[in-house]
């Protein structure tokens, strides 16, 4: 969900933007008007997160999957080893891609909880010569959440915070590299931000596939062929709209409100349940259950017909999950409550 | 460049798809409604061509581009070669990114005419056991254009029809993979749609990333992964439209008209030249330089004074070019027409 102030530019600017008389999506990416878009919205992501000259800002195209080739292509290889953290369904997705790529080691895995935790941090197997430590910040399924920056001596950390990008503050300078695809929370599918630390370029290998070589993207400005212009403007306009309400803080303590307001309803509404430790529990993805799951599609026509929709949870888990991310308004939250706690009240 | 009704329509339709009350942009991939766009472009492109169902299409991110890599990694590996026909800029670099992953033998090169031409077919080398015989089906650069499908028996056809893609009919069942980037004739930078024989699929190495085999997208109907979802329905628009348009029979009407125009004022001016043999030339791109190059910078801002951009050759080449993708309309050609005469009248 974009927020709808960029919507509505994005509409109005579509057949001509800012009086160029052309749409962005007939503009040439090698033109002064897209270049004009490239270089504020690096320099909007750069201020948003305070990312230093150390750092490169890489527009891909391809989503946060790619990646999942990409980091272990680019960081470990046929003959290096990576450890991973598994905390659901995206950590898994992503340590199965790698063992295409290289050896890989569970440092812990939370399946016992049925991914509704972080394994504490003294049960990790962290390898000191591994190529990288690599983890999920938030995990949409589970509804689990990293609070903290893992502690990890040693390796690169690596991070898909597809899910909670820009939702908070980041200490950038902690981690080797930071990606996240642009649909949940600052544009639409099909474009991905990697963020990563310029020493660990150039370490892939002349068999892996030009574009998934983070230095094909660095030494072009990720401009090497023609990048998903529309999105990336989609992209800019959000980065430009988080600034103008207070950057990253101001979305964090939107994301704590209205989290702590569902939270709190599901808790004290006796017939709902969410069964993640408070301390790991997701700002961004909610998912709950009703005491009686025979209720669960009475729910969603319920729902349906109150106008909100995509509150079924991943089809590999069922039950509920509401969807809080940065284009989610307060009201939106609001109804949801509203709704669930005059249908606990009808079927309790 | 796209059809204005196609830009209005997507336009109109940005905040709310259908009376959803949602934009295509926060549609999830999975939804019933994604699911009708998905459903009616495959229809629509399947009928444009009429590809039978021995035939995949599929729908992938990455543009073009990456085709080049994921063409050899499908079809040949690193103990296959492959044979390619070298007639321009963008033949040259799939042929280079080919040779990161497979043997690759050069047919044929236009390279001693400065790809103004296509190579005899008596002179190309066609090896019988070759993974797959590779052509660009228009040099964008060059302005060179195939107007026959290459006889080659043995190896399977794979041709980057990108720049001339839905602008003239071709016969499908003649090729092992076709592919073609959206941002030409049908859509917006970032999707790339591959045209692929069946029996073609499944011969991927398993160190291959899982977003460059095929089977992968063929398996899930290319919602593996969330795809690009507003390219992919601003796609599906200009499918439709198309079709409204009477076909690739008629847009191969427009293109061949609209060239016609281009080059025969191109011809009897004096002043303008074209190098390509006509029986060469592109109906999508048309190069040409001026008599005196001096006159170059003058050209190009007299025709930004008229309202024309985008008329620079490409960086590598100089001289100018005008592009007639299907999305032009008769006046921009007669308008351009009308522009150069004038210059040449001022300035011959």
């Amino acid at each position: 969900m974009l927020p709808r102030a960029i919507m509505e530019q994005a509409q109005a600017e579509l057949l001509d933007w800012h009086g160029t008389g052309i749409s962005i999506m007939e503009m040439s990416h090698r033109s002064r008007e897209f270049q004009s878009i490239v270089d504020q919205s690096n320099a909007d992501l750069r201020a948003l997160l305070d990312i230093s000259a150390d750092y490169e800002i890489l527009f891909l195209q391809g989503g946060a999957t790619s990646q999942f080739s990409m980091v272990p292509l680019n960081l470990a290889g046929p003959n290096g080893h990576a450890c991973y953290l598994h905390t659901g369904h995206w950590s898994g997705l992503a340590l199965e891609d790698a063992r295409r790529h290289c050896a890989v080691r569970v440092a812990a895995s939370s399946e016992a909880t049925r991914f509704a935790s972080i394994p504490p941090r003294a049960d990790w197997q962290v390898a000191a010569d591994a190529a990288y430590f690599y983890y999920t910040a938030n995990e949409t399924i589970g509804g689990v959440e990293f609070h903290f920056v893992p502690e990890v001596s040693g390796p690169p950390l690596v991070s898909d915070m597809t899910s909670n990008f820009l939702s908070r503050p980041v200490d950038v300078s902690r981690f080797g590299i930071i990606f996240a695809g642009a649909q949940k929370n600052f544009g639409p599918a099909g474009l991905v931000v990697v963020i990563m630390r310029r020493d660990l370029l150039g370490r892939c290998g002349s068999s892996v596939p030009r574009l998934y070589d983070y230095a094909t993207y660095a030494a072009h400005k990720s401009l090497y062929n023609t990048p998903a212009t529309f999105s990336w403007y989609l992209a800019g306009l959000a980065f430009a709209w988080i600034r103008g309400q207070g950057g990253v803080a101001a979305m964090e303590v939107n994301a704590m409100r209205r989290s702590a307001c569902l939270y709190d309803a599901i808790d004290a509404s006796g017939f709902y349940s969410n069964p993640v430790p408070a301390e790991f529990r997701s700002r961004m993805n909610v998912p709950f259950i009703l005491a009686d799951p025979a209720l669960d599609q009475a729910f969603l026509a319920a729902a349906h017909d109150a106008g909100l929709e995509a509150l079924a949870g991943h089809r590999s888990v069922g039950g509920m999950r509401a969807s809080l991310y940065n284009g989610m308004p307060d009201a939106g939250v609001a109804t949801l409550i509203d709704f669930m706690q005059e249908f606990a009240r009808r079927h309790g």
